[in-house]
């Protein structure tokens, strides 16, 4: 099996909406198809890859570094040699050949990209979908579960009076199957945000819940001025109060705050993540850690996480990775992870699962088709089709 | 003051040498070039900027995300309203307009690239060389330096037997007016990585001395075999012993190691600076720290780190910055670091210093040309005229 080309394309993430740190108007998204030699009923076996949200393409780092590195490698240094495809886990060692230890930022949203790629390519040769593939591979000894745990995250800041508009959203989340939903703070005064989570816990039926997200934006007094304020609702979480790199202030606030504390999707290496098990004070029987494998070098840095994790005393239970696609869909279900997250609406079309596998109850399915599923999510395909 | 024109080029490194980690024969480095309708002394303002060694060009992040920014604000965002002059602070703070927290590395890089250039363009507006622009808006109440100590960064691993070429290395920067030399450790056998170092301390006269530099190479065994080998010669210090994220192996080799150690090169925020300084166990009286501003978000990055570092004891004097050029000459002058790296024959034209500044017993002077004085390095001009 041999790649014979591999192409990426820029594409704008339209969004126009407002975290409490950024607005994703001007965001853009790098997409990889990455062709082969392999044939499978009939079909070339091309693996499809993109990244999530929340940073930028990548088409710099990708044609001038990591590309180039995979062309200089020999064929055979790429392949799994008990079953001669292609093995992601041997291109990642290659793309990040001579690259230093540290700064793990937008190389590791390069390589997390290409690694989708080829976990498609590699699941798809296999015939196998990825989830499958990944369990055989990391976790063959554990059980796999039918469905995933999916919440809706939305609930972002639009211009002028918007809790209309944010309830008329979250209800429409709970019309396409989810139970829980996410919304945003830390983008007004700790008033407003208080009358935005009431006016979404109105709307809110039993047995749905929410979660809140600060995006990372407050220092250590805020973060405790709202975690107080959030004590007095039954949260799921209370999500990235501080800078994903001050572990002092994690440990400060898990110290006062009674509820979830939520954190990760800014971490890009194990190494972020070490350290935040180290230092960040979070409690593994109740906390939970948002890594997401598409933005941080792809699956094999994500075992490595898993490891690190284990050995300070968090289950994968424990971790419900950003990103709201099927790739870390599959990873959440191969690895037994708590769930993911999901963005039904915005972020599309690279957000959301395959149409075959609609949210029911706040669960879905995994998609049985060789690869990530990517050609079973029709406005996905059409755009992989309309680029490449 | 507005700028007119941003061109960027992107070229080889050009050096076949290697660390403990990585070739870098395949490196490259961005250069940018900002016009300005300014003209002082009938010469158009042009701010010149590159980055350190040690990370690649980022050609992609300049154009695709930093650089469109610029152009996005209106000019006078960019300007210091005291002087009309081009303010490099708050175009760092326009170029990250939309970027979310966390993952410091290629993104800290461009930002340190284009800081350069802007503060170039900025000290030859004000009609000043860069060291003193920084000293008057910083530091106005500190003494300058009339020279900064600098040592020479060689002594990388050659193809085979390279012990006589080693010394020959090391002999030439003697004669070239340096005292303190620093060759690279962890990419041979620890045996035979003493046999170099003893080999370099034969050549080295009195009053010189000898640093070491595993480039983050070692776990905590390894890196703890070499510390109690390393203590039987008198080191300047031991340098990156362990990955520069890894605070706790920093923490336990800093408790067994008798000598000095040095790290920081590959820390490229403050928020990575602030947990190596709670977390790090390192001695704020006897070790070094080397965040090189040029490639972690440039100048007022810098500035917060050296606030951090003061809040935990430690004073500008323990800082000695990676890059080895003159941007970083001039920070080191005007914040009163204990020196900088300088890396004689490597990493040509960038690394070194103005023509007429050469170094005599170890340190070198500040030239008085306003900027950086990137035109008065000969050779580095000339790769600037060539590009631009």
């Amino acid at each position: 099996m041999r790649i014979t080309d591999i192409k990426i394309a820029e594409v704008p993430l339209d969004a126009h909406i407002s975290n409490a740190v950024i607005n994703f108007s001007k965001m853009t998204v790098s997409m990889v198809a990455v062709y082969t030699d392999a044939v499978v009923d009939g079909e070339p076996v091309v693996g499809y890859g993109f990244h999530s949200n929340g940073r930028y393409a990548q088409t710099g780092l990708l044609t001038n570094r990591l590309l180039p590195r995979l062309e200089a490698a020999e064929p055979k240094e790429l392949l799994d040699d008990g079953t001669g495809i292609i093995d992601p886990v041997a291109v990642r060692q290659i793309v990040m050949r001579n690259e230093k230890p540290g700064g793990h930022g937008d190389r590791a949203v390069a390589v997390g990209t290409l690694d989708m790629a080829m976990w498609d390519l590699a699941a798809k040769a296999a015939g196998k979908p990825l989830y499958r593939a990944l369990h055989e591979r990391f976790r063959p000894d554990s059980t796999l579960p039918e469905t995933v745990s999916v919440y809706a995250a939305g609930g972002y800041y639009r211009k002028g009076d918007d809790i209309p508009e944010l309830q008329r959203e979250i209800k429409e989340y709970l019309g396409l199957g989810y139970m829980d939903v996410k919304m945003k703070i830390g983008g007004a005064s700790i008033g407003m945000d208080m009358k935005r989570i009431e006016s979404v816990l109105e709307v809110l039926p039993e047995g749905s819940r929410l979660a809140v997200d600060a995006n990372g934006r407050f220092g250590l007094r805020e973060a405790l001025d709202y975690a107080a304020a959030l004590e007095a609702y039954d949260l799921v979480w209370y999500e990235e109060p501080c800078d994903p790199l001050d572990y002092q202030t994690h440990a400060a606030i898990a110290q006062e705050y009674g509820g979830v504390l939520a954190t990760g999707e800014n971490l890009f290496s194990v190494h972020e993540v070490r350290n935040l098990a180290r230092y960040g004070g979070l409690r593994p029987g109740r906390d939970v850690l948002q890594m997401d494998p598409c933005l941080s070098y792809g699956v094999s840095e994500f075992v490595e996480m898993l490891d690190v994790l284990d050995i300070h005393g968090w289950r994968p239970g424990r971790c419900y990775p950003h990103g709201g696609h099927q790739y870390n869909l599959a990873i959440a279900a191969a690895f037994g992870l708590g769930g993911c997250e999901s963005y039904p609406r915005v972020f599309e079309p690279f957000g959301g699962f395959a149409d075959e596998t609609p949210i029911i109850d706040g669960q879905v399915r995994l998609p049985e088709a060789p690869g990530i599923g990517i050609e079973h999510k029709s406005t996905l395909r059409e755009l992989f089709n309309q680029q490449f």
